[in-house]
């Protein structure tokens, strides 16, 4: 398990996917930098996050809001208040722990949502000492898991960096739903930064200090929503769904929609969990079997939600199911807070009465999606290695190589890279063996490598090889980008593309 | 001048681009939040940007990385002990000024880069007080304009904020030389945040605490770069240039590239003025009087740089020429820093020497930019009032709008609207006047309408209206996604399309 990880981590550190911050320095726990082509792949995710998303809606827009937040909005929102982990010093050593991952490291149960009295007394029956030093460990405390920054010349405006970027939407609900022209449903979005002082980050490039989300907020009338939308047309969909004592095991129970809804599930919520479904199945391609909803209970749920499911990828770099998102029904905790703190009303008119809406949000944490596709993807077998990436996904899309480095090749290739250049991620390469060549891109997740030989000087078709079969087929160089298109859009399929010609 | 800003903030606030941060709570000097059609025009500027200055070179590449960095690092950078504005405190009201504007609002002349020893000795000679309670000033003193971030349980281990994203290439340096095969020049940009403490932040939209930069840092081998480049292809070329005393003129000199370069500047560094110039002039479409490149003199630019020229756009909402970027060569500086700080050896192979990389830096302001174009752009005459915005950055591209709300013209404009959608930013509108719902659209730059209206019904032509020219022409409904990428790509022109029609 250790070992996947390894591997993972050393293919995105070789080849420029992601890795440690600052190893220049010797490291920053919990914090990661994308290289280029980590970067392009994260791009493509929140291209197709956004374009699946906002297309849910013809009222559903990105934003983009500041990453500092004064006090005052993040008292109101409860976050100065409840944003807290629970924090257990050793008395010895001095070192810091999370009290219940002391707690988990025992029991290997979860042991989220604790008292500080709950941890205390856990620590004294199990007879826990520090994991460090073997000292005693002293009581537990609150630990807010904001970072605190000081605005102005003497630090004293207080604020500090977003825990979420939720906050950024709520307030400037007000202000879009007037540009917006007034109605709901109304979807705003932001892709960006938020920031968590973790106590001890762990687990590698999943619980980072600084990370990426993607968060959809849907502003809605709660008395009407469930009935404007399509369930009907989903009532008989099948969702993998852990509840209760289920997520403790890595498995998930098919449940239908209507299932769910009877049982108690509000209408809305259970359809909004067949579009994030499909996102994971049909978009990012993850394997059914590896994809669920566990359902988090009163205890463990974030404060400000009524109905909260995580969204799970099973993972064996992270040794199973591990969150990549969330679906959470927030109510009017966020707008209601806001308008009490700031005396403003932030109810709107809604045919004759005053609402004030309800807010659904789609949460995604950006680079555990990333690592997902990483960890779900990457493949050695034998001497081969392979990263199956979605095409759609991946940083490069067509390698080009000339065969040879002389008889005019590499003028041909280069001239077919310029050509596609424009619309399409492509990367030309004459360096090693045309079998180097193509392992390098197998590597990076290339699902498709293009290569000029002699038969290409003679009439024009050029070889055209498939990533995850190796298949390879001989098309016309003039026709590569149209083919290319329509592979990558799912127009044609690759084997419907000729018979298979020999390897060289 | 003051009601020009207000102007252009107001329909920035108004219709969803760029607003003063969380007015819910009475607002966050220095803070500026997106909404919906700024976020987007942000998007395609960023864009833009992307294609045309990473297109420089086929191993230039986006990177993305932390905005946290610990203390080691930018203290290797320079900017701990460096990064500073001058401080004056009123020892009466304990408000806090900067020093040079404290002069410069008196003077009338930049008075950037004095020491706190000159800045005392001009407040005592110019007799300036307290601007706010006419209270005795304190004596000045260096303020670092970083914020300050603790990290870990207790805060224990001291970060800033990143004031600028070149560190964040720096540091990943030496790890993207390898995995993008030891190859020179060698690109890498970042698209990011950055943040400064700025004392008092003014001009608005101008000057922000929390800002977006577009930089490009360029590494490569000082002893050969000049001569890879195609330098002579530019020679003739005329740049805008203010060098010394010009600067404080509202012009500009036209000067040659033969010219720069006889003049001692460097080849490569000119040659890269071209191209941020022409994207500028040819992709932004900033009208050539309002463009110049403004240089910095030893005592004003920043302590990394040996070569340093402002870009500038004049803006009539800020009072002039304001800078929107810089071309800034920063020598080995950073590398440098980096190896005498980290212990680790950042030169790497060419050929047969040990070469440790200059650095040139293309850095741009995003927000400046999307403010500039906002400046530029809008246009007030009579009772109509249009923003020119280039039909590739316009946040909706084309307006879908039946004539009337019978006679089946709503279904064939939202079918209509359907299928430009996965293409085209696409809005459709059928309230209001169509009079009105032009002027909605001439408002946010839309350069393109498209009417159905009764001749539609029988021949299913379309009325496509400009923007700028307010011109009106027939096409056929089924030719309007060709014609649309053909105008956008500035393949035909509008007024190439036919004859105008009558206006309704």
């Amino acid at each position: 398990m250790a070992s996947r990880y390894d591997d993972v981590m050393s293919l995105s550190v070789r080849r420029g996917f992601l890795w440690p911050a600052v190893d220049l320095y010797g490291g920053f726990s919990g914090f990661y930098d994308y290289g280029h082509l980590g970067a392009r792949l994260k791009r493509k995710w929140e291209d197709l996050w956004t374009a699946h998303f906002l297309g849910l809606g013809d009222n559903y827009y990105l934003i983009d809001t500041t990453t500092i937040l004064p006090e005052v909005s993040l008292k109101a929102s409860g976050h100065v208040d409840h944003f807290t982990d629970i924090l257990v010093t050793c008395t010895k050593c001095k070192e810091s722990f999370r009290g219940d991952h002391l707690i988990e490291a025992v029991t290997h149960e979860e042991a989220e949502g604790l008292t500080t009295a709950e941890v205390d007394a856990k620590i004294r029956d199990l007879k826990i000492r520090c994991p460090k030093c073997k000292g005693e460990l002293g009581p537990s405390r609150p630990f807010n898991m904001m970072f605190p920054v000081g605005v102005g010349p003497l630090g004293q405006d207080r604020a500090y960096l977003r825990p979420e970027t939720a906050q950024g939407v709520f307030l400037n609900f007000k202000r879009e739903f007037e540009a917006l022209r007034r109605r709901l449903p109304m979807g705003l979005a932001i892709v960006g930064r938020a920031y968590r002082n973790e106590i001890s980050p762990r687990q590698g490039a999943y619980r980072m200090r600084e990370f990426l989300q993607a968060e959809l907020q849907i502003f809605f009338d709660p008395a009407t929503f469930g009935t404007t939308l399509p369930v009907d047309s989903v009532k008989g969909e099948s969702l993998r769904v852990a509840r209760g004592a289920e997520k403790h095991a890595p498995t998930a129970n098919e449940r239908t929609v209507a299932d769910l809804i009877r049982d108690g599930l509000p209408a809305f919520y259970v359809y909004h969990m067949v579009l994030v479904q499909r996102f994971y199945l049909d978009r990012l391609r993850v394997p059914r079997e590896r994809f669920r909803f566990a359902e988090l209970d009163e205890r463990e749920r974030a404060f400000y939600n009524k109905v909260h499911f995580d969204v799970q990828v099973a993972q064996d770099s992270l040794g199973g199911f591990k969150e990549v998102g969330g679906v959470h029904y927030r109510t009017d905790h966020d707008l209601s807070g806001h308008a009490l703190a700031s005396g403003k009303d932030l109810s709107v008119p809604v045919a004759d009465r005053k609402v004030l809406p309800h807010v659904l949000e789609l949460s995604f944490g950006v680079d555990r999606n990333v690592w997902a596709l990483l960890d779900l993807g990457y493949e050695v077998a034998g001497d081969r290695s392979v990263l199956h990436l979605p095409p759609s996904l991946a940083p490069v899309v067509v390698g080009l190589f000339p065969l040879l480095s002389k008889q005019g090749m590499p003028e041909r290739a280069e001239a077919l890279y310029r050509d596609l250049r424009p619309g399409f991620d492509a990367f030309y390469d004459e360096t090693g063996s045309i079998g180097k060549r193509y392992a390098r891109m197998d590597e990076v997740g290339t699902p498709y490598c293009v290569t000029v030989d002699h038969t290409t000087l003679g009439d024009g078709t050029v070889t055209l090889r498939e990533r995850d079969t190796m298949g390879q087929v001989r098309v016309p160089g003039t026709s590569l980008a149209a083919i290319l298109r329509d592979l990558l859009d799912g127009r044609r399929e690759f084997r419907a593309l000729g018979s298979p010609v020999s390897r060289p």
